[in-house]
């Protein structure tokens, strides 16, 4: 089983000019616990390689449900999941995760002869593993991280076609006792796009105040990105929250986004700053206009307060114009 | 209050050919403790949004003192900042800073209405917090960082155009407990210059042997670079000290600086290299040229040795021929 | 003496297509120990920079036998090098090293008159120190570090000639009681090349299942790049291992490598995933043609395996072509 579901109820439609809001989780089936499992468990995954609009491809766990990008695969460390890829297209392609364990046979690359060709099916293997003791105080790091899954066939031995059409999505392996959050989002940078999506068709990442929220970042294509998230921040490491009062970390608001690297991290949803429109976009400027998008955090009973909605349409309508801007507080 | 001031004498002037010397400091006031006192404070600013000569803009504390980069701003977690912007221009611009709390009312951004029209003022509120237990051993960072601020509303709903004339500075927030430095230098990097500033009209950062002296470095503009600083090195974690004798985090002397992202760190000027002429500059090989300065230790007492003397003038007015080599020393 | 020697016996030639695999590390003289001892030793080295085909220049041990990568230097906190730099070449060069103590006189910049002129030595002195205790609980970072050294003066004050020609290497400064690896690989991403090689010539990193591999990753010249290793992971922290069980470091497998930038990290080879042709490239997609090779994990006994064999004879034969794909396996 896919672990990638979240809690929460669905929320009445955003009000927007856009004519689609894309979700970027792979469900909505409650969990049914706040941290991470013990691992040990083998789930067996179909993913489907599918042709869509508009000349991009995507992964999905059932046949006409591809996405870009594709779904959350979630695991525990100790875990393994064997994926039967099918590819429905007429072009070879494959998939290539990164953090976890692989034999030749499931590289997803040309060049280990384990990509899968048009129209054909092949399983790939994953293997995770806890962190183990090494030499004096060193220990070996296990498979846990944020890490991602592309495409490393189409078009060329690396991919190049295929990651730039869509064909990629999050991987996380989470180790036991880890915290688990309540909504879930991909944000892909590839190139000058944010899940292959330019604004205002970029998406809005929907959440309630309070909600423990989780970002998956990814970067990919040809270029050097820095996501940025307004109003929230989180620890440079591992998992985004402080390992102990004495962590090092640093906190972060930006950080670099370049391709094939991941990383991820929880918030607690407008926590000190309030329900609102937050901003999220690559602070490379030339590219802030086209790859910006929303994180709306809504009131906790699910409403949207009266300023998000303004900053929606002004985003949706208005998006290289003004408007009146409020009286300043408190000045 | 602001505590962006720093301890020491004024130095005597530099002997260079450059007409004037930047400083990056917003004051000269001496300390009074060598660490962080608690938080809680209410710090009340008004800063100046003015226009300068050659087409930039800056962040001043008074009518007719703004820079690039405008004033270090400081607080400790658990402060407030109530910052009054007075927006002296004929253009729409904000202020938004990185890496605190803040309400939407505050962000900056015409996205959410809180820009300052030309001639207007507008009051911006920004929060911080200390770091607080979370689930398990898990806790949520505070406030404390390297961060900065910067426009985001002139010329574009990003404030690029602000950004790129000026509209910066940093923004620390420190720990109670945490060390505090003798001096202070804020460095950007952005586009081809620093501060602005192409070589050899750079910033010398000037200094004494021994002094604990702390860099701030931010990252605008459109294009990628890495800080480099020769002799010299910190931890790349939050400080740029090790957290005790088992802190993981490497050492750098070379560190990504991209649009967006910001880190800090102290070092002990000179310690184990002596004074001298030190090189600062961008490690990306075509802007090192336009990208370079000179951090300046100077002996104990305040002179400045002979060699870094002459090498502050081949700096000034033999940038690109060349002078006599000394002979090598032990060889 | 040099500590970059690594211990194995070597390996019967490895069957390609390709006239020459260069070799990265310095030598193969056994280790004698699994950690690194105690520092305080100072290493006398002579290093001579000379004139290779094809417009390159290298650096190298003994005259003749210069390299691009030149030779890993090596040592502990608490050593000093005194290097003797012999310039057999018509050009002003030098060197100047990331990460050590060193006076303006050993800085290797036009800056401070430390570069060598054509047909001249000069001796660079360059000290480390072990970690230290500061104020409170923070602790000054010691030398350690995965760093390099390089050109800074031929053809311009910043050795940017010297630098694209192949003017640079890894430099190392371990803890004691560091684990020491079996096998080391110098990695240079230097403009579109990897060690001034393009695919298929790029170099073959060769070792046996279950040896300890350590990679020094370098960044130089004018683009960014992402490193990417198939089917291993690190922390990304000062040693690549965890220290501790509580080590906030996330791993990763694909990280930023950019102009001046250095890490490195160990691994123990094919563990989990068994021998093979395994990738590694810049994941920049536009970057990832050019810039990969492969790192071979042999059997334990130092064979080949036969899909390892193929996928090398793939990469130098049929480098854009396609070969049958493998059955799947359990699908």
């Amino acid at each position: 089983m896919l672990a990638g579901a979240v809690a929460g109820a669905a929320f009445p439609a955003v009000a927007t000019t856009a004519a689609s809001v894309p979700t970027a989780t792979a469900g909505t089936v409650p969990r049914t616990s706040g941290t991470a499992r013990a691992g040990g468990t083998t789930h067996q995954v179909t993913i489907y390689a599918e042709a869509l609009p508009n000349g991009l491809y995507g992964y999905g766990l059932a046949p006409g449900e591809a996405t870009v990008p594709g779904p959350i695969l979630e695991m525990i460390e100790g875990d393994t999941m064997e994926i039967t890829l099918v590819n429905t297209t007429d072009q070879r392609l494959s998939i290539h995760p990164h953090g976890v364990d692989y034999d030749v046979h499931s590289d997803g690359s040309p060049l280990n002869a384990s990509a899968t060709e048009a129209g054909q099916t092949r399983t790939y293997v994953w293997h995770t593993r806890e962190k183990a003791p090494s030499t004096g105080r060193m220990w070996l790091p296990g498979s846990a991280g944020y890490w991602h899954y592309h495409d490393h066939a189409l078009g060329s031995d690396h991919g190049t076609d295929g990651i730039a059409k869509g064909l990629y999505g999050a991987l996380i392996v989470r180790r036991k006792g880890d915290v688990l959050p309540d909504r879930q989002f991909t944000v892909v940078f590839n190139d000058m796009t944010i899940n292959n999506l330019t604004a205002p068709d970029t998406p809005i990442f929907d959440c309630r105040l309070g909600e423990r929220v989780e970002f998956i970042a990814i970067g990919h294509g040809n270029m050097e990105h820095t996501f940025h998230l307004h109003a929230h921040r989180w620890a440079d490491n591992r998992t985004g929250m402080l390992e102990g009062p004495n962590d090092p970390s640093p906190a972060v608001d930006n950080k670099d986004l370049n391709p094939g690297s991941s990383f991820g991290f929880q918030v607690l949803a407008g926590e000190g700053v309030g329900p609102g429109a937050w901003m999220y976009h690559c602070h490379v400027q030339f590219h802030s206009d086209p790859m910006s998008g929303i994180f709306l955090v809504r009131n906790e009973d699910g409403t949207i307060p009266d300023h998000a909605q303004e900053a929606i349409d002004y985003f949706h309508g208005h998006h290289h114009g003004g408007h009146d801007e409020h009286e300043g507080h408190g000045g």
